[in-house]
């Protein structure tokens, strides 16, 4: 279904999102349509400053209409479009402007039509969905009954709504709204593409310092994030054309990895898992893990991604000491001597692995996660990382999370950073 | 830390939440935040009308804060606490009520201190974050380097500001937050509480139609919701007095668990895991795990919780068929007759781990994740789960997923299965 002719230029499109529904304030549900829009409108280089959630109330939600229509031209509403006397979003967008609602006979004999497909018969409120404000075209919503519209109230304001039910919202996203936002945008012909390097072992801090000046650059733009363990420097630029937009974040991002060159581990969808796995794939040579503290947390990860049969033999969840000296066949005296969370216990374990699995490198985990059984000694955070080499080579890395850090965190940086170990390692020997 | 004296008597408090960070503006993260305080105030009883995303720049903070603070008296503001320039929140609101910023020695020291922990300088930008609002107080950060605070800036308006990092925020709100505005809640005694009951092996439609009657109930109100593979049914009740509201769900709660006494598997806080980790503990019997396609997933998830080395002994990740062969003792001839996947290959591997870890019981995992591998005998999403006891009994169950489910969601829904034979299976010995 096409949209008839067009409604708006947008000039300067600026947009603005407005989730309507009682139970994301009530927390049952998590607003996945908002990372979705706005990953969308960065795509299409349209800008938002704000996004507003609010409850489905026809005084709160008008005034948030009001509200956003004063700083932006693009509306977005998403929410509000059942059949039920809650879903109020068309109604209230009606009155805001003051038009009246208008019967769509096509829509009505669409719903009908949805309903008999399935051998049910729609009740009176469902072709309530059927009207929308004086002058709004119909957003088509092919898996739901729910339309939406596309309506220019006045000049240079374009508004927007979708069902709150996130896949119907999406396949009207692909199917109506993001083509026509692509025309009606008109004469921006800007193109924003960016790109996310990743870091490990550097923490948001130091990597924001050492790239100060970058940081202060208007095009590319850059920004650091933080989280699970891992640092993200995206660079984002614009231009007249994608080519262009990629030639001005070619030469920041050389720089950054330049700067960076250890801890710089990838971009975009490169993670450290799938970083190691491709260089063991090209390099065919296999791999296999013996873990304690982390109980098969680098196994899981490792075999994530789809393929990792190729170079991932299997390991050895060698949480009980028992199972270090029976399976990997960790030395007994040295295990009582110097404790199974020690740099030594750390390399055979990772030589047993590596021999019991018979893959090119054993990785090995052991530590002490707590919150229980640290020690002055050996405090809570205390993990070592274990590398081996079948023809005979092997070395331990020791790490301190400090105690502060819960289980969850110990256990999933030690993952990180045993990966990390071995993609070093892999680099520096390639 | 405590916090000294009482900031604040809230009355009537109405609470809204401002999320702060460019990269929720450009879809980078999902904001679940927003979803976590929204469920927090609803357990407290605090109503709240809206949320707000903002960006890192500070007029339009100040103007979201300033509407904000019209229309609610509790405000809520999570992200912009770290310590790079983009970082604004605490600034943007000493700002906002003209006060000045002022430095906290012992935040400082806490700073340094955590950051000696792990053998790291701290740069100067990190003491950025010593600094709060002439008057507020400190909202401790025990597992993060920025605190955030708790604040006061006229009379009732109670401000607290979390980091962006879900875990610290999560942290710091049990810890400090969530029993301050119990007690700030001040005058109304209407006590809020609630139990949520989980589910394993039912959908949320079957669940909800069975329960019919009892989600039209008024006090306790009922609930369903799903993720994840599992079910939860969550039962909220209002009273006078904690112990009344316990009462009102106290029948709801018996009759829910009388109406599915196999698929019901635990309250709040209790796991799958939990439950099969409680039962083996007080058995006295341990477990080993046995994983081809979860690749330690299992292991992973069951050493989540301290204390797991009580009941756990280990286990063998056999992603390759030689692992189950040589290091599970499975039967050559089996493997290549009935292949990897197949339930006697999962009676077989249960049984080695058995036998290897030394275990009362021994549990496997075998099958195709896809998305490829798959064939028409036997098509992605088929996994075998296989149960032994060291006495020598053993038992497999089929699953079949469905080859539409992601890699990741048969995968974690295979771990969840194999508990739930386990938990089944103690259940019915008792």
């Amino acid at each position: 279904m096409a949209l008839e002719g067009e409604l708006s230029n947008l000039h300067n499109p600026v947009a603005e999102l407005i989730c309507v529904g009682t139970e994301l304030l009530l927390g049952d549900i998590l607003n996945t349509n908002a990372q979705f829009i706005a990953q969308e409108l960065a795509h299409l280089g349209i800008t938002h400053h704000y996004q507003t959630v609010v409850g489905d109330n026809p005084a709160r939600l008008q005034q948030v209409i009001e509200v956003a229509s004063r700083r932006a031209n693009l509306l977005i509403l998403s929410g509000g479009l059942g059949p039920t006397p809650d879903d109020l979003t068309t109604e209230t967008l009606a009155e805001t402007f003051h038009v009246p609602l208008v019967k769509h006979p096509d829509i009505e004999a669409d719903i009908q039509q949805k309903f008999s497909a399935i051998g049910r018969i729609p009740s009176p409120s469902n072709f309530k969905q059927a009207l929308l404000p004086e002058g709004a075209q119909v957003l088509p919503n092919p898996t739901g009954t729910a339309p939406g519209c596309i309506w220019s109230p006045k000049a240079n304001v374009l508004i927007m709504t979708f069902p709150g039910v996130p896949h119907e919202l999406k396949t009207m996203w692909f199917a109506t709204a993001a083509p026509y936002l692509r025309q009606a945008k008109g004469l921006d012909s800007s193109q924003f593409v960016s790109r996310t390097l990743h870091f490990f072992g550097i923490g948001e801090s130091s990597l924001a310092e050492s790239i100060a000046p970058l940081l202060a650059s208007q095009n590319p733009t850059l920004a650091t994030y933080a989280g699970d363990g891992l640092v993200k420097v995206r660079i984002t630029a614009k231009a007249n054309s994608e080519q262009q937009a990629w030639d001005l974040i070619a030469p920041v991002e050389k720089q950054l990895r330049l700067m960076h060159p250890q801890t710089c581990f990838g971009a975009d969808a490169q993670t450290l898992a799938s970083v190691v796995s491709d260089a063991l794939i090209s390099r065919k040579e296999t791999l296999a893990v013996a873990e304690s503290c982390t109980g098969g947390g680098l196994g899981s990860l490792l075999t994530e991604q789809p393929g990792s049969s190729v170079f991932f033999q299997g390991g050895i969840i060698a949480y009980h000491n028992s199972i270090k000296s029976h399976l990997l066949q960790v030395d007994p005296a040295v295990l009582s001597e110097q404790g199974a969370v020690s740099g030594i216990v750390a390399e055979q374990m990772a030589q047993g692995v590596c021999r019991q699995c018979d893959s090119t490198w054993g990785i090995s985990i052991t530590g002490i996660a707590g919150p229980a059984g640290g020690s002055d000694d050996k405090p809570v955070g205390l993990v070592y990382i274990g590398l081996a080499h079948h023809e005979g080579w092997q070395q331990h890395w020791e790490c301190r999370w400090g105690a502060q850090r819960s289980r969850s965190r110990i256990r999933s940086v030690s993952v990180l950073k045993a990966l990390d170990v071995l993609r070093l390692f892999l680099l520096k020997n390639e």
